[in-house]
């Protein structure tokens, strides 16, 4: 039983996500749709790209992922699908996809990727503003509904790819890395990951002034208020205070600098 | 497979319009229902009656439409469903389906409306303050099963209609309009749609004391920033900034003055 | 059939409901899931506790509720299932089902509470950060599916329970309660019930320096702006300014003294 997911900057007053719904399901009456996010933060493509790859492995093989985070559209931006392993996601092609498809590649899974080229797939009218509803949802539908990704349009193998932000080594053997996330919780993801953590054995880590020494596993490990680095939800070095908002206690905002490194002996 | 959709002004956080969904499958057990909003402004019947304007024709033919927005709850005020062309909407007699039943009647659709007044298919208990749950969501849920809206109720022909603000005609062979809706991105949705405009031929607007010549496409065909006039997911007039926010831009709010003319030669 | 509702206070903005609905749904394709609310307040186990007693009992008999409000994620507090009268709940035991357990034993419902132990029936690979994902969510999705309760863990007697505040008797044969909470449209919410009220006859209502005569029965019977009294959603005393915001108005707050007496024949 196919599921369609949604993921998009719309927000959730204007009823938007809304219609994409009833698109769908007058193509694939019936069909399970769950909304992961409408409140990514509009036009910013990064943002959408990293909920992605933190939520789609999570559901069903043969889930359709519809992810519309898209500036250019009504421009000569190419709308895609992608059939990654698994799963299926469509959206426009502006890099919104770069980190799940990074991560097909690694895995060496089934990788196809086609510009969505046959209007007979999409509404009869397209606007120039809503490609969500004329475009990716009638597709994901079709799709849903057994028109292989292959009718949906032409095979094409360059993708935009956007820059992900990576960390770079620094002296002592640690890596400069950055906030990627501040979620809900005031929790700060960063693009530091646990097997790169993993190999530097106790570590330290510095954040906007302050010194966080070694991790540990859980909130409760520690008295409320205090400021800790544990591993997130999706393997990253995360900074976090135990009942608090890090964010908050820290004045953190997206892109500030986190380094880690090795605990030495005389520290 | 019928679909209900739901729309209201609850907001998000106290879990209302989840005691609805419960309360229709209880009668309608494994019905779709999708939101369209619950974050209509409070107790602002326009806002949901544009909102309903914009995404109910999107769903698929048969779906039934719940929308409360209700500052009369408990009052005097009608429960009423509509069964307009392949659609019905159940609800409270204040206006709210203005819009949608003036599109039914400008088509030449079918039209019915009728005061609900039969309590057997409503919650055993009506409160006086909250109408989705006890009278609305039962009430679609039994129309969703089989039961013809005629039994939810007695045909009436006197349906509370709102005054929907009009453009108004200016010299020069303009119009005046007005901001209708600012949406998640700050566009300014108007109440001058495209056959009005298309009427006019090359236009001009008059919009917080700047001017935009001509139409747009698109976002992607004028620079970021740049303040642009184009026809929007629901064929209106909308003014926008490339990759930027026009309400902010231009300080704009609901209700403020937009006037389109025919551009002249010497212009 | 199995409907599974979701209340927690995880945010809309980050995607971790839809990964809940994604685990969900690889172990039983295909159910229906319902969002009660995710922006429970971050943490705040009382305001989680109080909106599922106001909502849960709405859905059909056998809907699985899964709550997580979960400072303690990760620490020795156990996860555990209930079965209450027709219902079941999923979540960690800190107090977050004190109220609905206690609306159970009041009722001479069923009651089992089962410390969930078996991980058999929660993902390979269990963080120590986000329990929603790796043990409540298939845990519900199982129990959908058939294991039986007493499947999915050993029965305990002793969950956690909070003290719910409730309201105390003062001179003149009144009670002194407090503000429980504040929904969206600035109605506040009272621990004072319709049951305590009714044996007083007619009453008089004391908040924040102002005071109120007599209860009316809906938004209706007073004029615009006008500070009412009035039976709320479930059956509690409830605070309200007629087509206004009682919280503004009255700078009301969580927790603030309301005061009920019986009206004398001299006020």
């Amino acid at each position: 039983m196919t599921v369609i997911t949604l993921l998009t900057d719309f927000g959730i007053r204007d009823g938007y996500p809304g219609v994409m719904k009833g698109v769908i399901w007058k193509i694939a009456p019936g069909i399970q749709i769950a909304d992961i996010s409408h409140t990514i933060k509009p036009q910013n493509i990064l943002h959408g790209a990293l909920a992605l790859a933190r939520t789609t492995q999570f559901f069903p093989p043969g889930t359709i992922h519809v992810a519309v985070v898209d500036p250019g559209v009504g421009t000569e931006r190419r709308p895609i699908g992608l059939h990654l392993g698994e799963h299926y996601f469509i959206g426009p092609d502006n890099g919104l996809f770069t980190l799940v498809l990074e991560r097909a590649e690694a895995n060496h899974e089934q990788v196809l990727v086609v510009e969505l080229n046959q209007p007979q797939y999409w509404l009869p009218e397209i606007s120039h503003v809503f490609h969500g509803r004329d475009i990716f949802a009638p597709s994901a539908a079709h799709l849903a509904i057994g028109v292989p990704l292959d009718k949906l349009g032409t095979p094409i193998d360059d993708p935009i790819r956007l820059q992900i932000p990576r960390p770079v080594p620094i002296a002592g053997g640690g890596l400069r890395g950055q906030i990627m996330e501040i979620d809900t919780f005031g929790n700060l993801s960063t693009n530091v990951d646990q097997d790169q953590i993993e190999k530097m054995g106790n570590i330290s880590v510095r954040i906007a002034g302050s010194r966080i020494k070694g991790l540990v596993k859980t909130f409760g490990e520690r008295p409320t208020g205090t400021l800790i680095a544990l591993i997130g939800t999706s393997h990253d070095l995360t900074i976090s205070v135990v009942n608090g908002n890090a964010a908050q206690t820290l004045n953190a905002s997206l892109g500030d600098v986190v380094e880690v490194y090795p605990l030495t002996g005389n520290e």
